[in-house]
């Protein structure tokens, strides 16, 4: 590889000093328009790279933000993303993404490398429970930091969207249907969107005056392949359920390869209801009913939010912004049919 | 947030000095497993994290390796983000991905910010055109790369899929079913999928005698609403194209999305051929054909090989490690309807 240029060459060729050239890279406010571009005209012509670890150990900022998620190729955090990313971008920052796969030890680590200078905040949706540990690790961090889609923990500041609401209204209006056997597909109560979505099941069923059936309830995993197995073992069932809400935004395909597996059809053999919509919920015949909310808003909010935490520090009182849910229920949805006999 | 540990605490808990702290933190060789173990205990108790950023510098090393990607939630990129991760993890490094949304100075800026100290190598599938100012930047590279699914520059280290070969089956079965009427969409040729999607597709024709119709190759972008773009504008024509393979991966979407509003079917009205498998492919009634090479593999084979240039520098000859494809018509292509009369 070709020899990097050092500062030295810089600051000959801009014919200043090596401190001012420091000074420039470090956007100094005690430098003229006019050396500020003649160095910079240098630094270009050279294709010199300051030294971001050095630059930031100097200034305490790497002007990068990381963000963990549990899986990055999940077609519904495409808004979530690029519009983290823009608004981040617009202040001079670059949006780095780690993959946890929702392991804890993955987490650990991704938040000791990402606190010790690496970034200056965090964007995260942990699939680690807060609590123990894990939230005196949280409590300790050195950097900023804004929950995603998690209510925990209540200490600090957090974006998430009203699984409760929409996985209510979803239930309310398969029980309109007349459906008294509904699925719910969804990750641990203690972990935010899953508990929230049991939440509003629960008070759908209890304001009609329907009992919930507590084997349909399944809530064990946000995992994609939990989608499959959690609805193949539904549908071998001696008494399957007649609709299945999937409550995790990548469960949708497992849901439907299962359906398909045994050779049943949405919604004539059984009723369908997503988290999110994405190009499959769209595009599938039938289009699929989902509890829908703006991923572009969460993504907005939570970068503004954690901008600020950079900028102005901790606040006296966590910001919580709950972000509406809504619900479309498309095509994918009918009246159960009537047992045999 | 909760004060910081410091090194020198360590060291008192420890008993040992700060010199030896350090030498444990940076894995030197010349200290003995009990100074290790009492040293890492003291770590764990205090909940102590050394300082990334001035353990990079004296080290020359993140232990961490950045990606590039055009975008980060195309399904298809799952497979290979998912293995490169675990093939890096096993050597202790992490993985950061960065959205450059296609942009040339997203992509500068983070070749910049990457080479600066950050990472230790670097993998990416640029959508910029290696040439001129962008080749020269990736020559003055500090750090090592692997380019994925790009052929230029043939100077580095690559791995590709054969997109060639696999296009070239694809055009053939559509002519093989008497198709003469055939779409590919795709992106700019001189980017490498581009290029040898449209090198088989016209070498399918060639063989069997068809002219190829330019109107019908739409060699212009793999950004993902060129999709539903350039096909909507395929299906007004006046001799509308009888077939489209999609060559993109995440082009797909866009495809179905404009044939759907046209009130069209497929494969009744047209045939449609995908790259890549995914769930939207496997899902669609009826699944669409796919161009499929396996993800994982270019995961592994890339991290594989960034890891051997991380550790044992440049090679005297690139590396170039070509992907097989194939294809699968599923059920989504069949005889063009007879045009009236």
């Amino acid at each position: 590889m070709a020899k990097t240029p050092t500062i030295r060459e810089v600051a000959k060729l801009a014919n200043v000093s090596i401190g001012t050239v420091s000074r420039v890279i470090n956007d100094a406010v005690d430098v003229s328009p006019v050396i500020r571009k003649t160095v910079e005209s240098a630094i270009e012509q050279l294709g010199y790279v300051p030294n971001a670890a050095a630059k930031s150990m100097r200034m305490g900022r790497s002007r990068t933000v990381g963000c963990i998620l549990r899986e990055i190729n999940i077609a519904q955090l495409g808004g979530f993303v690029s519009t983290a990313q823009n608004v981040l971008t617009e202040s001079g920052y670059s949006l780095l993404i780690a993959n946890s796969e929702g392991r804890r030890q993955r987490e650990i680590e991704l938040l000791r490398s990402f606190s010790s200078g690496q970034v200056d905040g965090v964007l995260m949706g942990p699939y680690t429970p807060i609590e123990g540990e894990f939230e005196d690790l949280l409590r300790s961090l050195p950097v900023p930091f804004v929950m995603i889609d998690r209510d925990q923990p209540k200490w600090c500041d957090a974006v998430y969207a009203d699984h409760e609401g929409g996985v209510y209204q979803a239930t309310s209006h398969l029980l309109g249907l007349g459906h008294r056997r509904i699925a719910l597909l969804t990750g641990p109560v203690r972990l935010h969107p899953g508990g929230a979505r049991v939440r509003g099941f629960m008070r759908a069923h209890t304001e009609r005056n329907v009992p919930t059936i507590p084997e349909l309830v399944v809530s064990e995993s946000f995992l994609n392949d939990h989608g499959y197995r959690a609805t193949s073992s539904l549908l071998g069932m001696a008494h399957p359920p007649t609709a299945i809400i999937a409550g995790g935004i990548d469960m949708l395909p497992g849901v439907l390869r299962a359906i398909r597996t045994r050779g049943l059809s949405v919604p004539g053999d059984i009723s369908v209801i997503a988290s999110g919509q994405n190009d499959l919920s769209d595009l599938h015949q039938p289009p699929i009913g989902v509890v829908g909310w703006d991923q572009n808003e969460v993504g907005a909010t939570a970068a503004a939010l954690l901008l600020d935490l950079i900028a102005n520090g901790k606040r006296e009182e966590p910001r919580r912004v709950i972000i509406p849910t809504n619900f479309n229920p498309q095509a994918s949805c009918m009246p159960p049919r009537k047992p045999p006999g």
